[in-house]
């Protein structure tokens, strides 16, 4: 299996995931790759659990720190989740087992916008690194690494740990070989340059990651998929949200406010972006481009088919079915897709001078457009802020997406004050849900609560929306932003106690 | 008085404050001059305010939209205000007269970040802009504008409006010509570059303001002083508050996290940030920096005695005192002080750059590190959000700053729950108050509350946080973020009906 590693003095540093796993210490920080379930260490992170099942089975105490760049995988998240294994975490997950001992307070998680990881890192603010763990497609005879399906923060642990453990997943295509730009003009202050990035197709760096060998304490060879989400089709709601979306693109298209190429895109993962992208492949748009963290099965058909011209990320975020199309088109692809480390697709220097149509999910949305994207009921975290902070707070155009309701409508995605705020009132221009769009440019806070509950609020709630509101404007102690305080969070209190907001 | 307007056919169209207010009218869009109580047009809002109240007494209606760069004195928004002639006023505001007006309901104010005002107007969100009035020292032969005591948004409206009123102050010193620096490489996406600048004295524009001459309907002379506040010396605890952060500071360079001349400073405006300035002087620094909003009589003097090496601004904010040393060594000043437009003293993509060190004022902090800097019980609006913003999310090290109470006591600016968030858990580093100082960096949530407890509560509210935070553990929801929803703004709601957050 060794033609991946041509390096030989790495060749020699091959081990097991086991031995591998024996030279994590507890107490340690160890960074590890991964994005959206893409490109994340396969074995070390399963036999460091076993290991630590096995302290903790004798009594000992074994946890560590653990970094990564976006979300993961059963296989490291979970594992080590179940294993009681984690002191702290972040800066974002979305693993079952792990956000319940999050939200049962087991342990410390800290939910941060992506493209702070890095130059926090470098900044000291978390320490040391002792060890980093890093998967990649090959090594070749230099020693430079190519990058597997995400490049996230990998730039940064390979640098900053102390020790270096490579996972050399032979599952990777060997043909992600040359998709990679991974910058290393980066600088600490008072040192930083400009980033010379102006297209979202422009290449400013390197196809390969560096890495002193004399760094590297192992070197496992794996052969595992990603985690390869099957790709399920867009629901009613959805759909139409994605046509109230693409309605108002098309409105801002004939007002002037953009092109027929629109603007960079950046959306986040799931349902409802599936159903925007397929939606603008549908109205006939072509030759747009993509500046995000992921790509998905919908992207490579745009790619495909003209619609988009090419999609620069940090990821792939792919089904099975996603993967055989790109290995079947493997040359087709890499002339498109620019994959990048995430302190770059995420850079607010960037997104704000490409000008990013932002679109992402969120929780819940209070009548003056605050945005929750983290916190069910104001205190259980749900996954984390990810790149919406990034992208909304600098794009040409903030929009955030949700069906009206949730849990089979005991929930409203509408309340008359967010429980938790990811996404402030200054940085939030578009609302949409299956209902309707509010378009909140422009308008004050009284003026965005009538727009949101006319719009985009469900008529089960849009009554007790309107009466909350009414009262407040009468009643509140301020009237720029109108709050009845003893009543703002009564909607989330019930439904803790009764599980619905319904009265 | 006409030295100061040296092109001919703009001489022609000198006219009075009365004729120049008589040609804005009912439902116009006007963008005026003016940036924390610098450079805004002194006569015509007075002579429009006075034309707003004779038609109001014939019973006619009348109200304009009103932007700005950022705060301006009673000239302007308080006569308009007291006039009740403003619908909509936008990016900030610092007026008591406007603040009842508009915490009373009755004009829609838009409370958003400095640095987007200029694009946002670019990008079309607020429609056309009918009218400039903008304040300028002198208009040279060839119709170029000496800016005046602040460049705010003057590039912006002067470029946008359809038509033009300037205000030539003769107050305004003479020796300004020659400090600003007007960046005219701005574009919109797809078309934007890097912004060349990579050290806050880089000069990367002109020092004129260009203007069509044939858009300007009216010039009016005036001799009148910028709003001056006096400068009033810090008080106990805000010298508490500034030794705390220069302790910190200190333990930064220490640690090797900052060199001894840190990295360029912002702060905002008040007593808190002039005993920062102060103590900086007295700590021995040498050659520091400053990216900033606005000059404070404090910078002058540390300018004077080498503290800082220079300072970058968008606006002056003197006592009369500040502008006899001003002018009594502008020579001096002048090569030490640079005012630039608001987009680029406060833009994203340079306070990253750069790595600012952010020290800003706050309304209240609650356990988990969201901040309020805008909304006194989450209803009424204090000013606005300002640079805040802007230079905290980008920032280096991210630092708010109070007293741990207000209100003689029966407010505590630590709270269970924010009433309002402007600056999330997800972007606030460091916390002061005369308590001392908490930092977050690298902690979760619950640890974030511990801290801020431990180190900045007042000790009249320390137990009953304690409580709070130790109820909220056992009994919350969700344990990542513990709250009692019940629970959670009622100090907020006592402080409504009570007049004090006390039990």
């Amino acid at each position: 299996m060794s033609d991946r590693i041509r390096h030989a003095g790495l060749r020699e540093k091959r081990m097991s995931a086991e031995q591998a796993a024996a030279l994590i210490h507890p107490g340690m920080t160890v960074a590890m790759s991964g994005f959206t379930g893409a490109g994340y260490p396969k074995a070390v992170p399963q036999a460091l659990a076993a290991r630590i099942d096995e302290a903790h089975a004798r009594g000992e105490a074994f946890r560590i720190n653990v970094m990564t760049g976006a979300s993961t995988a059963p296989e490291l998240d979970g594992a080590l989740a179940r294993a009681h294994g984690i002191e702290l975490r972040l800066p974002y997950q979305s693993d079952p087992n792990l956000r319940e001992r999050i939200n049962a307070g087991e342990l410390n998680y800290i939910d941060m916008h992506l493209s702070h990881v890095a130059q926090y890192t470098w900044f000291g603010y978390f320490g040391a690194v002792d060890v980093a763990v890093v998967e990649v497609t090959a090594i070749d005879e230099a020693g430079h690494l190519v990058p597997s399906s995400s490049v996230g923060n990998n730039k940064t642990w390979l640098e900053q740990a102390d020790k270096v453990i490579l996972e050399v997943n032979h599952w990777q295509p060997d043909a992600l070989d040359g998709m990679h730009d991974v910058y290393y003009g980066t600088a600490l202050p008072p040192n930083r340059k400009p980033i010379p990035l102006v297209h979202p197709d422009d290449r400013i760096g390197e196809p390969y990651l560096r890495c002193d060998p004399d760094k590297v304490i192992a070197v496992v060879e794996t052969s595992a998929p990603d985690r390869n989400s099957p790709f399920t089709p867009p629901d009613a709601a959805s759909k139409q949200i994605a046509t109230h979306l693409l309605d108002f693109l098309a409105h801002e298209v004939r007002r002037g406010r953009l092109t027929p190429q629109l603007l960079p895109l950046q959306s986040g993962v799931g349902n409802i972006t599936n159903a925007v992208l397929a939606g603008l492949g549908e109205a006939g748009y072509r030759d747009l481009t993509a500046f995000t963290e992921v790509i998905q099965d919908g992207m490579l058909d745009l790619l495909k088919r003209g619609v988009l011209r090419m999609a620069s990320a940090t990821s792939f975020s792919l089904s099975p079915e996603g993967i055989d199309e790109f290995l079947a088109n493997v040359d087709f692809y890499r002339d498109r897709i620019v994959l990048r480390t995430q302190e770059m697709s995420n850079h607010p220097e960037l997104v704000r001078r490409l000008g990013c149509i932002a679109m992402n999910g969120m929780i819940e949305v209070d009548l003056y457009g605050n945005v929750n994207s983290t916190h069910v009921a104001g205190t259980k975290i749900m996954n984390g802020i990810g790149g919406s902070g990034d992208f909304a707070r600098n794009a040409y155009l903030s929009v955030f997406m949700s069906p009206s309701t949730a849990k089979n409508g005991a929930i409203s995605s509408i309340v008359p004050m967010a429980s938790h705020v990811d996404h402030t009132e200054h940085d939030v221009m578009v609302i949409v849900t299956e209902q309707g769009l509010a378009d909140l440019r422009g308008l004050a806070p009284r003026q965005r609560a009538q727009r949101i509950i006319d719009q985009c609020a469900h008529p089960d709630f849009r009554p007790m929306l309107q009466d909350y509101f009414d009262r407040a404007c009468r009643e509140s102690f301020g009237k720029h932003t109108p709050h009845l305080l003893g009543e703002a969070l009564s909607w989330h209190q019930r439904f803790v106690e009764t599980g619905s907001m319904r009265m």
